[in-house]
């Protein structure tokens, strides 16, 4: 039965982006280049009418000039359901939940795209897992679009390459040729599982990175940290989802180097605040834009309760950020179980 | 009759250090708090009487306090030959050949340890190769230090890992052994061709980092060069030297990214001058120290000639430093055939 309601994405599928931050605005930009007419759900009114008086996004990313005679908006998202095939999810993972709940119509024949990078708080459910369990959406259907890449570099419009992910090559292949533009180059995959994990885990392992910054820990330690990270990593997603995948392409590797060494990383931000003392609250309230791995962070501990993978560096970036562990000494204790 | 002449190393291996540039210098630094008598051989005598006098190396990391007490001088190499059983060569590969050749009693008997990083020019021979084929020290009795581990850091004694490479697991430990101090961790491997080959590699693509850094790419294009460049790698030490290896491990992954990532990275910053639009030879002028992937990119390519691996990064570094390929349209043929 899942099988038949299957979508084949054609070149004609309308597609429509929802959220209002620097990732939705910045996948804007890179789709109104090949969709003639894409939709754009944005919640804040104020900021809606300022993008369609102004033609940019007045809280993110405000650089980026967004063509409104290609690029259509609304805050109510029946409409843009109503009005289009592809829903681009780009979300914080806190708040999607409360801006689903004011679905009011089907999305059951929708194809849905992760561009969420995170796991929904309280439930432990990624993107594509929320979506199948809570609206029924085969996983045939459901699509994730993932880094190496920062919001910020496509605003200056900075070579980057996206992954796109799909359990249909084709499909894959469909939405691989919307996203590809002059500075966006693309490759695709079927290991939806994979790369969605991989984009969660790697803000967790941006915190660590950030903490042990913070700490004084220099450039050799971080290649240690980062490498085992990237194994740790590994060991996650053959742990819960064995699959041939190549761990070390971009979607993966790629995509933990550019959030654990660059300094647009809100995740390494909120790391690097931690590790100099801060506490998590105060982390928090100084910073503008929610860090997704603080969320990981547990999620993948309470998933990894049933599976036991050894897991040092996020367990301990779990114990600094929920149990009140001081990050010196528990840093001090991780290091010795790194090689 | 190779196995006959292996030696096992001992607690009373007597040690020396060769070379007086600032991995030299670490090294020696490092040793001292488990050696307590360790020879060092610098062949400047000006350098060597400053150190002897003052207790610092005048030229490179001259913070570095050498204990004078644990540590014994020597310009004449053929007396700290003599007086060693272990000899741990710290000499640029350029300088290298230069330096042997003053060698005139036999070292048949001696264990060597490659910190080089390098490849001979003009034989296309990493260190424990022309150990083997000019001085006919078995493989058995070769051991190699790995990073990620820049010296600078040593200086700061800011916590470093670093890996023991030995054909026998228990020599490779006797040297971790001595190596471990209360700022650096180590580990131990068999791989000693893996190991060699991965420090040579990743200078090239630390140049490759470098220069596409000089010509404005940013983080994301970095992450997804570094991680086309950790295939490259693999493809390369597979195809040339098949063997059970983890390449995400730190002697592997994690030297790759020290060096493409730290700005204490020379290859990195020499890289970098190519793509602002210095010539080969005037960044050489400019930098005080070798890039040793400056022969590394050539070495490489003439080996590969036999090969025919797919090693399209270090393809274009060698068109660039070697065939006056101008960098801008040279990075962008490549940016292609990353993904």
């Amino acid at each position: 039965m899942q099988r038949k309601s299957s979508i084949s994405l054609s070149p004609s599928s309308r597609y429509a982006v929802l959220g209002g931050g620097s990732w939705a605005t910045a996948i804007v930009k890179i789709l109104s280049y090949s969709i003639e007419s894409l939709g754009w759900y944005v919640r804040s009114e104020d900021t809606l009418k300022h993008i369609e008086q102004f033609g940019h996004n007045p809280k993110y990313l405000s650089s980026i000039n967004i063509d409104t005679k290609k690029v259509w908006l609304t805050n109510d998202i029946n409409q843009i359901i109503e009005k289009s095939d592809v829903l681009i999810v780009a979300i914080p993972s806190a708040f999607l939940t409360d801006t689903l709940k004011e679905i009011t119509t089907s999305i059951k024949d929708k194809f849905i795209v992760s561009a969420v990078k995170g796991i929904i708080p309280d439930n432990n459910l990624t993107i594509a897992e929320y979506f199948n369990q809570h609206y029924e959406i085969p996983f045939d259907n459901i699509g994730i679009v993932t880094g190496p890449c920062h919001a910020e570099e496509v605003a200056l419009e900075r070579l980057s390459y996206l992954t796109l992910a799909c359990k249909s090559r084709e499909n894959a292949q469909m939405l691989a040729d919307k996203f590809e533009c002059h500075f966006i180059k693309t490759t695709t995959t079927t290991d939806i599982y994979g790369v969605e994990y991989a984009a969660v885990l790697k803000n967790i392992y941006a915190i660590a990175s950030g903490i042990c910054h913070g700490l004084g820990y220099g450039d050799n330690f971080q290649a240690v940290l980062v490498s085992n990270a990237q194994r740790e990593l590994k060991r996650f997603l053959d742990g819960t989802y064995p699959s041939k995948r190549n761990v070390d392409t971009s979607a993966y590797l790629g995509d933990l180097l550019v959030t654990c060494y660059s300094n647009f990383s809100r995740n390494r931000t909120f790391g690097n605040m931690i590790g100099k003392g801060y506490t998590v609250k105060a982390t928090m309230a100084e910073m503008n834009m929610v860090a997704e791995g603080y969320y990981a962070t547990s999620c993948i501990y309470s998933i990894n309760d049933k599976y036991h993978i050894s897991m040092p560096i996020a367990d301990a970036v779990y114990s600094i950020l929920y149990q009140h562990a001081n990050p010196r000494p528990t840093i001090k204790r991780l290091v010795d179980q790194l090689k």
